[in-house]
């Protein structure tokens, strides 16, 4: 059996019995020699290289993606009898923890820190005597703050406890009620309420046809002046333009988008200058953990018939 | 009994039965008709306005500080058969959370991000591919980082479990050694050691003669030069020139401080315009947390001749 992993995947490779692991480049089509291989690793390859291994690699069982969304393996077009998995769960961690980042960077104002530090400028209105809230409104601790977490699967799952270790009361949002890791969470139809109570939001949906423009006018309007916005899922899900003009009007009080509609983020969008936005390049989730056990777990399922882990419907 | 507490403390009031509360400006010195009131409140006051209330308040018998630190309330020049009393407790959440969200900033490379974001440049070297470590060693995630947490009190004691909820290793360092709060606590003659395989130096000293420039150059070129230092002690606790020289010079990969050596920092100080430096001013602590609670418990204790809690040592 030959398995391809690509070079952008720098971690630990499977260790397989009776297996090929060949390292190919991510970024060129897969070399004639190795079209026969049976298992293709996904990390780091374009969706055009991904297409044309789709097409040239016959004896292709499984794609083993090692990102978290699954839509580059599903557009790619590999054949219905190839089992295509994705990398759930390799990224909770370290997406969670950039959620963490960017949700005390907002609550802590670091953008107008920084800001204020570029001007030598020691800030009395960062400092001094707060309490909870600024004089705007807006949470300056996650202590007591109310956050809610739309899209609440195993990403969720690592963030939401680390939220309330700080204090913070956290609901879910999916697409059913239900508690879920020992947390709150509610369907779609309570938006309106819990938005309208919402400090800060934070945006953990995946990209398909019923999350595009998720958080779009009428949402925004539901939540607070106040609030604070952060989307570490996909893009798409975000009608920036709606969340452009909320953040100029005053209706939503700042946003950080570690994803944006469009990638990279053309150079002329508005976002990048808007003071109270933080972006991040797509960097949450940038750190597949453990994939080699995955792909190793992968193969093995494959080659006794056992049960694939994160396997996608066709 | 009367209490003065300074207008510049917007929490609750203490419910004391029998007592007057008065509220008074945090800035300008004790009007004439409260200099006979026997508790003093002190938040916001500056230096001058609390040696002339040394002076003129004849009554006084406690001086309830609600800031973590005990300096100020030293320096005044109290008279000694007064009570002082610290705010230390008041401020270990918010301060945590202040040292976690500079703690991620640096981890997660957000003043980079946001660099490149005032560029308009979605930048790969941020995003893409990464593993456990950047390509000069540094940490990308608290997940298996070496966090060193030096001043290992009550503040820690909120600090480090969040680190270790995130999958950082946690060593403290303090006057004595043996594990405290379920941490390995080292002392100052372990440094050596423990600062060279550090990823992330957090310092919460507090002002002393012995905590001067505890981080001198010595102990900054026993870090690695992928090593972080957060301070969210005392200012005086960090010889800027050494770390600003060990930042120049690659021996140490970036800082986030939130207390300055002069406060506020100078505007002609080097550190500004450092770009691996984040400066907040002294923003951790801005928030005690029911202070009203602590008040009401050592105006009890004044009365009924028990205990005061936070007493300071004269």
């Amino acid at each position: 059996m030959k398995i391809l992993v690509p070079d952008a995947y720098r971690g630990a490779l499977p260790h397989i019995d009776d297996a090929d692991v060949v390292v190919i480049a991510a970024g060129e089509p897969v070399p004639e020699e190795h079209v026969d291989a049976e298992v293709l690793v996904v990390w780091g390859q374009p969706l055009d290289v991904l297409t044309d291994a789709a097409r040239r690699m016959r004896h292709l069982r499984l794609v083993q993606g090692l990102l978290a969304g699954p839509d580059i393996l599903r557009a790619a077009g590999f054949a219905p009898d190839v089992a295509l998995a994705s990398g759930v769960g390799l990224h909770d961690g370290p997406v969670a923890e950039h959620a963490l980042a960017l949700t005390l960077a907002l609550v802590r104002m670091l953008p107008l820190a920084m800001r204020r530090q570029r001007e030598h400028a020691w800030d009395a209105v960062l400092g001094g005597a707060m309490l909870e809230r600024a004089h705007d409104g807006r949470v300056i601790s996650l202590e007591g703050a109310q956050v809610t977490v739309w899209g609440f699967g195993s990403i969720a799952s690592r963030l939401a406890p680390l939220l309330r270790g700080m204090g913070a009361w956290v609901t879910g949002v999916a697409r059913s009620a239900g508690p879920r890791h020992g947390f709150d969470v509610v369907a779609e139809d309570s938006l309106p309420e819990v938005l309208g109570r919402t400090d800060v939001l934070i945006m953990i949906l995946p990209r398909d046809e019923s999350t595009h423009a998720a958080l779009n006018a009428k949402r925004l309007k539901q939540l607070k002046p106040s609030a604070l916005v952060v989307n570490v899922g996909r893009g798409t899900t975000v009608d920036e333009d709606a969340l452009l003009a909320a953040l100029r009007s005053g209706h939503v009080a700042g946003a950080a988008l570690d994803v944006t509609a469009v990638e990279p983020l053309p150079e002329s969008s508005p976002l990048w200058d808007e003071p109270s936005v933080i972006i991040t390049p797509h960097v949450a989730s940038g750190r597949p953990q453990r994939a080699e056990r995955l792909i190793e777990a992968n193969v093995a399922a494959l080659r006794e018939g056992g049960d694939i882990t994160n396997l996608m419907a066709r």
